[in-house]
């Protein structure tokens, strides 16, 4: 066990892109659990792009608190317990932070202790993201708010991350055409091949917008946007009667901060939602968090039968979080992102 | 009666707002029923924003087609028939046109016989607005989309107007707060002092957005929408999480041609849907036509015990309906509009 608590704190709040001076790598000494409490060291931290928008002042999330660490998921090992239902060695997946080590009274946001993880029965990572509140967000935001039918054309940005993947498989499981919008070859390669997806569009060809009405002979029933920008522009003319465009991230605005002067898009936007009767619905995945037990009845089972695949990208060391979380939200990854922050005691 | 048909055409596609030439009024014989039809004489039109968009091509309703008359909602008189239904004198409500005569098969589009209207049972040119189509659209756009509960804020633009103020009595009746938005002194105190509404707010006012959030001091939950423009943009930033936006028209921008450059407000009305949980949704009245009679109970019910008050701006001659027309797209006018082009047999 180190003897030193390397944190990284929230320095200050981003104008666009995070620069390295709004991080602070501090050392603090380990922590030591109180009564009832454990001691944890990080193992992985899953990270996702809803901390950039938690780094901004008067959001519609809380605020992330200037000088304390940032937040992400967390798969842990127990160091030390003064808690009854833990023991050292024990793995939990927790609320984490970008920490070697934080200090829990062993429950969840529900007053629940905290979920072991048990690695004969699979991946420890997966709850990070395809078993976690990453799939949870993808799972109630197609089914609940989508309402994909069978035979209906499904599209979805960002699809070869962490949500994104999840979407489209499970519309191509409800009988859907699954139509991926991704970055690049290899991003669109994975999402046809891997995912399995009915076509996979690279938004960075010249011919994008053509290119995905190609790919959607019957128009868009359902638009799950995670990206906005010029994904939105591109799916909203091929959008049909009555289609649904659950609204999860904007994820390439989150940096934005001038805007282009543009003819105004409001007066078009209002009228197609009118004349198409659009719903158009945004949701927070904390809304949603009582079907948590539904999800990973399906989720696993879908795994189980090999109709639910993901793609992770590592990352080694604590220090190296800002570079990777950064990375991310500039589509520069690959899958789910992980930080290794310590040995995982299960491998 | 008279020995000839005037009929208002639609002789072109208007560019913006419609010009005398977009319209031609032409005579012509006065057509004989045939079998199984009547004659009908046109006693009242009520004229509707809708169809300055259905004058448009490629629009997302059936555009109108050139060379012929008009459409407006109608109530006809009989003057002969050839259908055992039917008997002179007789007043029906219908799918009518800009003409003083028409040929009817006596048949809606449910394929039932037209209604009779019996002046004995109340107001004649009601089905035109609070008790048909238009209120039909105010009932299922609130209650359906919106689904105000009590005690929320409900808001309304154009609020004097055929669906606003019914949209704003039916919220009243539901117990919320109503604000409505009107033009003008006069529109703010009908709105207001008959209607009951909560507030009225002046969208002509310089202070008109701070006025607005003032009478909105728990924000707005449901934010139903005639207007457009800068009503929307007044309205968004006060939207509260899990706020409603029915879209029912955007009568402002039914005219406008070109559009001032600004920043893309795209990806801020993306990010409030988002965060604040939004629901934005168009609808089209033609879809909900089922809840016809769930409506007509509820109306008939609030007008017989004073719950629902409604205003009529009635315009005589046929051949001012043009004028009438563009006056009600420019907000001028106050209440349903309704062009008297013969005599009333009820009165």
């Amino acid at each position: 066990m180190a003897d030193k608590n390397r944190q990284i704190l929230f320095a200050a709040r981003p104008q666009g892109e995070p620069k390295d001076s709004d991080y602070k790598l501090v050392e603090t000494p380990v922590p030591e659990p109180g009564p009832g409490e454990v001691l944890l060291r990080t193992v992985y931290l899953g990270l996702d792009p809803i901390i950039r928008l938690r780094m901004n002042a008067n959001t519609y999330w809380p605020s992330l608190e200037l000088g304390k660490p940032l937040h992400a998921r967390a798969v842990c090992a127990v160091v030390k317990s003064n808690n009854p239902d833990f023991t050292p060695n024990d793995l939990l997946v927790t609320q984490g932070i970008w920490a070697d080590y934080m200090i829990s009274n062993g429950k969840g946001m529900d007053g629940r202790p905290l979920p072991k993880l048990d690695p004969a029965r699979g991946s420890v990572t997966a709850p990070l993201h395809v078993l976690g509140v990453t799939g949870l967000t993808a799972y109630c935001g197609l089914l609940e708010i989508g309402q994909p039918k069978e035979g209906e054309t499904v599209v979805v940005s960002g699809a070869s991350g962490a949500v994104g993947s999840v979407v489209g498989q499970i519309a191509k499981i409800k009988g859907c055409r699954v139509v991926g919008i991704a970055g690049g070859a290899d991003k669109c390669a994975f999402v046809e091949k891997e995912l399995g997806f009915d076509a996979a569009i690279d938004y960075k060809r010249a011919d994008f917008a053509a290119a995905l009405k190609a790919a959607c002979p019957k128009g868009v029933d359902v638009y799950f946007e995670n990206v906005g920008g010029a994904m939105f522009d591109a799916v909203f003319p091929l959008l049909n009667l009555h289609a649904r465009v659950p609204v999860c991230g904007t994820v390439s605005e989150y940096n934005v901060t001038e805007r282009e002067n543009v003819p105004d898009k409001l007066p078009a936007l209002l009228l197609a939602t009118l004349g198409k009767r659009l719903t158009i619905k945004g949701f927070v995945i904390s809304d949603w968090f009582h079907k948590m037990p539904d999800f990973q009845r399906d989720a696993g089972g879908w795994l189980r039968e090999g109709k639910l695949k993901y793609k992770e990208e590592f990352v080694d060391g604590l220090e190296n979080a800002p570079r990777a979380f950064n990375a991310m939200l500039k589509a520069q990854t690959f899958g789910k992102v992980i930080v290794r922050v310590s040995p995982d005691p299960s491998r």
